[in-house]
């Protein structure tokens, strides 16, 4: 509609949002967008694609339907794995994944994601935010058209079902796990076989033998796959994964085409929903790990300390050697391992020594 | 504003947003909102003066200008204390404080800022968003005609600067120091002498010895008052504020004149600034650890194991007591509790035993 129009329009009361304003911006801000977000979940899959569904939603109800926001789940518009790309393409204005899923793009997305023996959630988004960690992740995603941004995290997770008691270091040799990413690479250093499988086979492969254990994600999401029926121990801690990040990916020149404020609703949206997520996951995986214990009677047991101490002098020579991919994987490297020193003292005599307090 | 005069000035080329709307919210969406937001803090004050600038300037960003939120800091329109009040009778639209200092209004106020061995930041926002605690503050805000929403947590505290050392139960006897809330009446419990006092005259009381010993924050509001400079020993962890939660206070007849889009603006705004509070203190409370550490050579040292088990046995006394103080207050304190006991069950093995074992 044109501005001359609508001046008339207005005058008789017609529908046409927000047009006729003498400033710019103003007069961009009656512009509908209709935006599609893909994601690599399955639709409405708890915690990951409910995530996606609240950062729709509140970016359509923050900008009172000037900005529509449509989710597709993996595979109703593009494949999981080709979210980075249609995003990239503009094939869709947003998506809705994991940095880790695109190493094939870029071996430093994986810092985004997570790091064995890393960063928790809180120091994740202690990092991004405030550590220069979102500026790195910014610069990475820059040559692809797309803005990243944090939009929520797992925490801790699980280190998963297994059908073998792990007493040693010796217990992981010949094991054979599901198990990606970086977490897969110690694995199979420490003598383990790594098998890459959709998790809708997961069940059935631990029932055949054809796993001895499964990585997932935490009591919340595990409960809901049945692990519990078909192997016997569940162990902790998520060494390989202590605070899964998830993304939004925008692709950039849909964002610029946003009005100032709309910009900043996508942004803060994605910032809300980053809280979001981990408050989802604190809250039901402990009452999923209630379930669990108390009514399925599962046996959850701790890695013993020299298997840990053992993963994480392997996770260290993995994550060293990603470093040396290429300068930027060195340069986020060094941002992210200089604040995870610091941070690690000042979570000894935080959280680690005031949860230690709590349960003496 | 009236509606009619705003059309006739729309119709004539006027600056006016979004003007002549047959809908009522399109209409509203127009209407310019000018907001005060008081505080309980000086102005600009680091980590908390400054998440409450942050709020306001995200509000009035996501909004496109439609509320133009300004801050005040404490005595520029009402003292600290009497932010609540301010936002209950309509002085202002909005404050930002912290729930414990209204106690004096309903003692139940204290569940929402800090409970002693309570929940940490993490927990507190997964009770709060997705274990009823939410709901059960909007309840007891009410008949103040205010809506509370979270708006930022400074994490797990230290336990206080002290000029003596604690090296058994005994040693807090007779020991005097600043502890507002209900760490103080547990310290007053265990034979200490319990000094309110503003925060300015900390230092020189440390100094002269009219003060033993006093809890602040953490780092990185701790090294900007140089009490590195006036106390020997600084002990972790902060069993008083295990996550101290800070509250937005909304007026909620301003509140519900606002269309949708502009209200979920603000409850959104609050949630990303609580992530973002988090975040900041996180990063920078290590930043700042390291700078008393290894420039001022500080003594960071732990409360003993026995110290913070009696501790914890008057804590649950006090937190008890309170529970009975009326029915809302048993609420409150059932939901927390039960909350608490599930959650730290998973806090046990998730962020303990990981951190545990990033450090072995």
């Amino acid at each position: 509609m044109k501005r001359r129009d609508f001046i008339q329009k207005a005058g008789v009361g017609s529908l046409a949002a927000g047009a006729g304003l003498a400033v710019p911006q103003m007069a961009r801000a009656g512009v509908q967008f209709k935006w599609k977000m893909v994601t690599a979940w399955p639709k409405n899959f708890p915690g990951l694609g409910t995530n996606a569904n609240l950062l729709a939603k509140m970016i359509t109800q923050m900008s009172g339907g000037r900005i529509k926001v449509k989710v597709y789940g993996a595979k109703e518009l593009v494949p999981a794995f080709e979210v980075f790309d249609a995003v990239s393409r503009g094939i869709a204005e947003m998506g809705h994944a994991g940095a880790y899923y695109w190493k094939g793009k870029s071996a430093s997305t994986q810092f985004f994601s997570a790091v064995p023996f890393g960063l928790t959630a809180q120091e994740m988004n202690a990092w991004l935010y405030y550590g220069g960690g979102l500026e790195l992740w910014r610069e990475l995603y820059k040559p692809f058209g797309l803005i990243p941004a944090p939009t929520g995290n797992t925490g801790v997770q699980m280190a998963g079902w297994f059908n073998r008691k792990i007493n040693s270091f010796d217990d992981l040799k010949g094991l054979k796990m599901r198990i990606p990413g970086l977490g897969g690479e110690v694995l199979r250093r420490a003598g383990g076989t790594t098998v890459n499988m959709p998790g809708g086979e997961l069940f059935t492969s631990l029932q055949s033998g054809a796993l001895d254990a499964t990585e997932w994600v935490g009591p919340y999401n595990d409960l809901a796959f049945g692990f519990h029926k078909v192997a016997k121990y569940y162990y902790y801690p998520g060494w390989h994964e202590p605070g899964s990040t998830m993304e939004a990916l925008i692709n950039e020149q849909a964002f610029n085409e946003l009005p100032d404020d709309l910009q900043q609703i996508v942004l803060m949206a994605c910032k809300a929903a980053n809280l979001d997520m981990i408050s989802e996951y604190t809250a039901r995986n402990n009452q999923a790990l209630n379930t669990l214990v108390n009514k399925h009677k599962v046996q959850v047991l701790p890695l013993p300390d020299d298997v840990l101490r053992q993963l994480k002098v392997l996770s260290d020579e993995v994550v060293n050697e990603l470093a040396n991919t290429d300068a930027m994987a060195k340069k986020i490297f060094d941002s992210v391992t200089g604040f995870r020193t610091q941070v690690a003292q000042w979570g000894t005599i935080s959280e680690q020594a005031f949860l230690r307090a709590r349960s003496l």
